[in-house]
């Protein structure tokens, strides 16, 4: 037998492991049965939670701390990425402006802003950097993307010509748009979006309608935020001569979309397929005999743009097949199968504590992927017909 | 490719499917990548719970009601197989004398009895049988055997010359054995104990001290119990010229391998031996290209001659390679890997109730079984260097 090659593109599992950390343990597994082959570690993620980190890993970049506003005001301690090309940052907006920073009794998107997300950007331009991957979900925020712009020099004002105070609340007193001090460099700035819902900024499929009750929005607050974010779009295509308001997508994050879409270059595409070019995944996959991949709940969901989704059809193209381990396998998984994953295991060795489960998180996919080696070992040593 | 053939060779899952039901899902499973293999159902055990139902599965035999005296003499519902063959009875002594009749209450090691063990032979005597296979485990009982000999036409005598009650706790008092009217047949049976333990049956190791605590004994029923034991034994050997006291096994349930010893003609092997040989494992294994196993729970302890080791040494003195499935993965399953089960997959898709895990056995080895037959037909078709 030749020497083999594995692709080990998995995502991290939430809670448990970085996709990096799965890669490793896949390859302890494997191992046992080919010491010999050619690992290839491609972290992976889907424009959510741990996109940067995996970025980072897959490219050999780097991860940089920065404290920005939150989404209340108060400090919060985010973080971004520069990938291994030194050219190329990435931004998950949650990091800066994420509903994990509220809870119940402190939630309020009339008031929560982005603009902790316009201080990340502002502070990879400020290192040269002149293209930015950013993730929009996760976000407590519902100004539009407005704080984003605010941090970013856009100024704002009232019927009085007043500033606007930050958060989705007050955009209903918009009259006025000065976007004249913009920060350097972001005119020259190639933003890509990695946004995977299709929602656009108003009504009832709209950012407040959808995502705002989630938020700590009431009824009262949702009819407000939506009308003012109507404003605000009106006001953009006036002023700004960008129509945002129709545009799918421009509902993600709060708006976050929209308010990217009326300041910066920028466009929106499936986090998946962002990660898989800059990751360059194809080009890992042209020669490879095996690719694995895998994420902690593989279901129904997973063909709406997951990592083990995105994998597969990559993968497929070059006609390698995909073997898929989950901490957590539901329902629907076997339409899977026609879009490419082989096989699919899951890696829970009893019922027992989810902590357990989660901090034991290696040893499962590493005992796992060893299975799935030793059956691979002795298939291909079998004599064919 | 030429036709395959899977031999599926699993031990039942306790609480969730008999062996046989196993079978019907690992088919289901693997039909889907191999719609036109040959599979062979060969329903395991390895002489404990299960066995009965696995043989008559296994060989297309009958399973039969037989109301008996329970172990503190109560009626009980028991049943015992006859094998494809019909010649081959099969028993599990548990299901005459098992400690499922018995609980915090009720339990007595010193009344307990196995004369409905002894009915359930006679009943398969009478029907003609002239070889039985007994499955010993499970035991409520601590009486050497005696109740199944007094059931069998054996009478025990105090030295009033007064007949022994049944139970342990009686045979102090023995003085003379009177075997003379045995049941008719028994002289002309062959029995074959499926005896996994070595215990003799006295002394530290013995059935009384080992055993006796889990069938309620205090430390002074077991010192009687073991004094009894070893005086039953020396009267054996006086009267009936055996030596049970000295024989690895003899202190299998409660001292019953002891009084099989004593009373009939039989041999004690390992349960999954003659599991393996009445299923006729081995042919079925010499020419297939495949063989799954399984149980309920796999661990350190299954290569203590649990199902699943005995078949994986079985097939690979075919170089069948073998692949099991398991509702638990326990520690130690890496030193299976060198006694010939090749993989080893969990079926637990996520962590949940355990009743609904034990409900939907069948789906998740269905799932499980498609999901490695996906692998090896990938596998299967890759073009080999």
């Amino acid at each position: 037998m030749s020497k083999l090659k594995f692709v080990l593109a998995p995502d991290s599992f939430k809670q448990s492991m970085t996709a990096k950390e799965v890669c490793i343990a896949m390859e302890q597994g494997l191992k046992v049965s080919f010491p010999d082959a050619e690992f290839v570690h491609v972290p992976m993620a889907d424009g959510g939670e741990g996109t940067v980190q995996s970025l980072v890993d897959a490219t050999g970049g780097n991860l940089f701390q920065q404290p920005v506003t939150g989404p209340l005001g108060a400090p919060v301690d985010a973080s971004y990425g520069v990938l291994g090309d030194g050219k190329t940052a990435v931004i998950e907006m949650a990091s800066a402006s994420g509903i994990q920073y509220i809870n119940e009794e402190t939630r309020n998107p009339l008031l929560a802003s982005t603009y902790g997300t316009g201080e990340l950007i502002k502070a990879c331009l400020r290192r040269g950097i002149r293209r930015i991957i950013i993730g929009i979900g996760g976000s407590a925020t519902n100004d539009g993307g407005a704080g984003m712009a605010q941090a970013l020099g856009v100024k704002f004002y009232d019927q009085h010509d007043q500033p606007l105070p930050l958060g989705g609340g007050a955009l209903g007193q918009l009259n006025r748009i000065d976007a004249s001090a913009l920060e350097p460099g972001l005119e020259d700035t190639e933003i890509i979006v990695a946004c995977d819902v299709t929602n656009p900024l108003c009504g009832k499929h709209g950012a407040s309608a959808v995502f705002g009750p989630q938020k700590g929005a009431t009824p009262a607050m949702v009819k407000t935020l939506d009308d003012n974010l109507a404003h605000y779009a009106q006001v953009i295509l006036q002023q700004q001569h960008r129509d945002v308001a129709n545009i799918a997508g421009a509902g993600a994050a709060g708006g976050l979309g929209a308010g990217l879409l009326a300041f910066t270059h920028c466009e929106l595409k499936k986090g998946i397929d962002i990660v898989i070019e800059f990751c360059n995944l194809k080009a890992k996959l042209a020669d490879a005999d095996f690719c694995f991949t895998g994420e902690g709940g593989i279901d129904f969901q997973t063909k709406f743009g997951k990592t083990p989704y995105g994998v597969a059809k990559a993968a497929k193209a070059h006609k390698v097949p995909v073997i898929a381990v989950a901490g957590r396998i539901g329902k629907g998984t076997h339409e899977l199968y026609d879009d490419g994953i082989d096989a699919i295991f899951g890696i829970i060795p009893d019922l027992g504590e989810l902590d357990v489960l989660l901090t034991e998180g290696e040893k499962n996919i590493a005992r796992t992927c060893e299975n799935i080696g030793r059956l691979l070992k002795i298939t291909l040593a079998k004599p064919q017909a």
